[in-house]
């Protein structure tokens, strides 16, 4: 079954953001949109230029309402460190969440079990805390935020406009459609 | 668990694909990169859009050695008779796919069971079968194809440089990361 | 077990009908006489030739105050279309209903499972939702809506002449049989 | 599971045949087209009627190289003594099969299980052994042979023309479907 | 286990009687004594002498207040044609109950699951539905009254003489035993 | 299931045989008629009336080639002492059977497991070790040997006559009947 | 586990008692010591030398307030005509308790259930109905009435001055023991 | 179950026996009789004395070829040390068989479980490993080496004498029964 | 799982101690600390060396107030014999705990069940009664009781020091480190 | 069941060692004592510490013959990245172990599961792959290497010298025991 439209299940997790260690649960989703960016391992290769992707773009994401949580089995120290030593890392002003026993990355069935560490998956989860959009890459194969940026706000514009839908490449501000019996078998 | 690195598998298929009726198997999809791209039902609204936004694109993906298959539980009946009275499915020149048994969508674990309907999920699949990025969207939220095509690109780039890895937002021609053990937390 | 006398087994449907959707539920059927008329798919050979016929007898059918539903596991959505672009089609005013799960199929024991798709199965069920006369041909053999009709009226002369029995080859307006001890045995 | 299109399970059943107990399994039935029609109980009202309507029309399923067996739960002793005695079913010339067991009744779902009686049950087996039509009344309504003569004959004509399908209404001589790619959608 | 001084399990079944259909429970059997004789089929052979000696008898049951039901698996309509055309059955006064679940035949442990027809099994029954005598035959061996008679009037005497035992070859009129200390290892 | 036409189930027993005590089996039964007559206990009332009857009749039993078993869950020690000590008993020419265990009382399904005592069963053995009939009473009410005779004659001749059926109260030189298809629904 | 400490488990019996048939249960034996024996069956060898030796003891048992019961699986019956016939057993003023169902050997353990028989087992109950000493012989070997004096002696003496224990060989009137811990390791 | 007449279990132990540590299994009891003789614990109250009652009659008990083994839930270390410190003790001669596994004491089923101690229990065992006699004492009440000779005396006779047993009470060299049809009943 | 921060399971036991036998549950331990130490056997070589070693720092573990048990498999009789008799033991002022069922044993999970003995395993427990330390040594190998008292302290200054840690090689009065956000990757 | 004596289990993993990746399983640690060193996780407190305090006396294990292992559940990547900014964990020669898995800490049972991190555990291996020591401690408690190097060192002088024990307090060159009866309770 997908995990599409399914409830963040519930987690406890401590994450490492602008210098202080936090605390997070499934509750503390609610009231916003988030995205969960899973990534394999601290101090690896493609790792830093995703987090360092996503901190560029934070801005325009922060814009839309939307927090960004980096995510992978190691700790919250090991984040702090990487967070102090690596001048990538160092941009990155969003959660970067520990997850050492790997609880997140099998809610989101993205742990590779024989290795304990998460595919590079993301997922896009609206104020209710259901998932919305999901991406799984393999994990050589790096992610774009602006592809992500453009699918988060497809989804907040079909939530906050229901009876419309977003065509193919939509992109902020083009026509939607309005589903109606008139279109059945027209297009 | 996650369908990444999984093999594609074994299904019996009938799609209407240039005005014929052609069978198809797992072993259809070996020797050459695939793209499986679910869409709810025929006679929709965002699902022409999107597929008319792949056919545009399909030189390209043709170029690439890429077969893309349109997929939903419609038979391939219903397929053809759509293709022949729309405007946009008529640019279709990929198989439609009947999957009326529901046995793809199961396979790929976007079934919506209570409605016997596929989410929108889209596949890419490398000549061996197995599954190398999958992405999957609540079906308000149309999918665009250009994302699509640098996926498909950074995956066979990977395949085909073994011990290479594409960073975040790599396109066709950047430069890609050489994992090696200096690199490790120096990044 | 015979489905014979068994109620209508609970069910969520929707149906494209004189231009609009409709949803039906088993309580649709309280009340009145229905015919359930389920063929394998839209689009294709016999079934037009089949609703056609029964689009034909439609008002005799009303007359007994009898409604029909053609059912395949189609969507409404291809209802519709099938209804706008094929001339047999057109003239059916009675409910087409889909059945993309397969639920009704499955309730009603027509689905052939290695296909997703409906026998040439025939019900007609009582204004108490019981199932009286049952009939599935192998898909290549077509039915005949006047031997239906003279069913349909048999199954009313019985429910509503408790103790006489339709004999063989009975048609509307013959002589019925009323069982009696002096009978058994003498006939 | 629909019995159509699965084989006839094994048997074993003594019939009373044109003055002589004959013994017959499901090997009987191979090489030549077979009708079996169930009815509740020797003696009663509904059941003659029938069975002589089918014995008025037997010279023509004969023709048709069609064996018909009529069946009930009762014992061949009772099959006799009911010929004997009954003018109406005097005139059976085909095997009347007693299955005091139930073992026929259960193998074409035909038991009601609280009265250890047939329904009206008819089934239309080709050569191979293979059920292609079935038809079950509820018990006060009668079935009529001239009816089961035209599906006979359709059943007959599909397995004879392999390509062609019988539309609705079709009887003996009329045009038939030649499916091919070109009518899908078009009728 | 035995059956002997085991309840008559719940039933219900049709009797032909006295020209007339009646309905029987185990309820019917409370307050007299009865007899319950099994036979495998109507229209047979050592059936109908069994149950002419009974109607010879039947006086003398009727005069110890007992009542006899002869009970096959065929339906009441098959005993009442049978009566009609039976000289030996003809003479029947007591009823002959149709068992066509072979409910009775399996509650009795009587029924020859391989034929659907019950052993020859004899059953005496007191008044409060408790069985006191049982007897069964192979097939083709004969029963007889006069020794059922015997066996009645014993289990009668038992019952109403507390304290009493009937000795071998006891019959009516002859010296019982009391049971005593001293009689132990005495006789 | 009735123990009638069943196989006599594997045992041992030593019995108490004319001042001897002798093993027995299961064996020992075939290639000639056995009578199995079970009793609830020695030293008490109706039993040694009972053995005693049988005991007077053993030689017809002995001329018609039949062995004649009492059997009680006493020990053999018991049936010496009994046959020492007991007018009755001491006529007792045929053994006399300990079952201690109940094996036999088991296999036979008279045990009354809440005395460990055998209810009054009667068999009829026949050489291959099959039982052909069975009686058995509540333990107040005696048997008598002579229609036990009968019942043994007739099983006898049934045996030697395939073919032939002992009507009722047949007994020996009577007539019997030869089944055949005339006399169907003609006695 | 051992049967020492436990309670006697509930039964049902009846008794040969001095000339009269008594019932015994597990309530008979509160509020006085009981002496349970064992032996395999009535009117053998070892046994009545063994329920004789007891008889001559029985005075002392009664002075010491102990009721005797010789049990074996033989019926009440059996014991009392092995007590008329045998000039041991006529000494026994002891209730001789039928076991047929072999309830009490079962609960006692000592049933050979390839034989249905006890084995020659002692116990010693206390008033509480706990079983405070066992002895089993292999059934060749007797017991001595004089051992059994001493150990109930002993059993009774320790339950009525608690805190003191009987060393090996203790008769009555010798010493007993009085543990305290200065004892410990110093005997 | 009994556990007269099993087979000893199979064991490894380890005992003190005449200032060596010396190793057991149930190989090591073949071939002569042996005693086990439980007792609860080292350095408490009856045991010694139990013990060393044993030790007073071993000499007899080895003419008679039977070894003793005394066996407690203590090590092998604590019985050198009891055996150096008690004057008690000091006399056995017999090997004393660890067994704080608890191995023997639960084949045995003199276990404590509560207490993980032995009962006092005494076990006769002949040369081919089967117990032969039996007797378990609540905890307080103590043994009578002269009893158990006794047994052991009767145990050897029936064994070497086949055809003989042993009388209650019954000493060397007293007269023996020898089973015989004659004495069934007459003793 | 680790024992390590759970809870002492429940027990019963008596220990030698001062003289006296003395009652422990886990009821014993709460309200001071506590340490277990575990030893194999009684009268053996290591043990006494270990349990000296104790008794010769008992005085400075009091002054932590921390009480020591010695524990073995051995009953609390061998205990005292063993501290009446060995010089080492005799220095013994802690109590010496019973555990001849191992409940203590397999509690603390150092049963060598083929043994029925413990393996050396010491446990430092808190006045919570949760397990804090744990230390098991393969039987050849002592232990130092001056280690166990440098563990002891480091776990009363956690305890009693709530945000600080005792790093390694620790010793009382050395600086122990303060856990804070800063030092996290700076040592 | 303690996990002294047994075998590690297999596993496979990467470690840091002198600069580079090498791969690790059960086999590496066969032919030389090994000695694994579990701590909570890279980039905290009290785990430097530890670490530092085995690297002071790396050169010392190395005379030995003695080979370290730090493991945490981090990866490797995370023990290169600790060792590249950590003055006290660049001292570090042995091999720093990744278990992102947990399958290490899972197989030495120290996982605290609701973590995801390991406990302070400490085992010494033997050169056949068994544990020999184990000493676990409660995460805030450092660990000592100089007791650890005393307890290698008795661990590898009993290996080397069969036959003889280490006293408790036992360091280098200490006399230690030989085992012998004479010993057993005189200590």
């Amino acid at each position: 079954m997908s995990l599409i439209n399914t409830q963040v299940k519930p987690f406890k997790a401590t994450a490492y953001h602008n210098g202080k260690f936090v605390d997070l649960t499934e509750a503390s989703l609610k009231g916003k949109w988030s995205v969960f960016v899973f990534y394999p391992a601290d101090f690896t290769f493609v790792c830093p230029t995703e987090l360092e992707d996503l901190a560029n773009n934070y801005a325009e994401f922060a814009k839309l309402g939307v927090e960004v949580y980096g995510i992978s089995t190691d700790t919250h120290f090991a984040h702090k460190a990487w967070h102090d030593t690596s001048d990538a890392i160092k941009k990155v002003q969003y959660p970067l969440v520990g997850d050492p026993t790997g609880l997140l990355a099998r809610n989101f069935e993205v742990m590779i079990e024989e290795e304990g560490l998460a595919l590079r998956g993301t997922f896009v989860i609206n104020p209710e805390g259901q998932i919305k959009v999901l991406e799984v890459h393999d994990n050589g194969i790096g992610r774009d935020a602006t592809e992500l940026l453009r699918k988060v706000k497809a989804a907040q514009y079909v939530a906050s406009h229901p009876g419309e839908v977003c065509p193919a490449k939509w992109t902020e501000g083009a026509a939607t459609l309005k589903p109606s019996l008139d279109l059945v078998g027209k297009i």
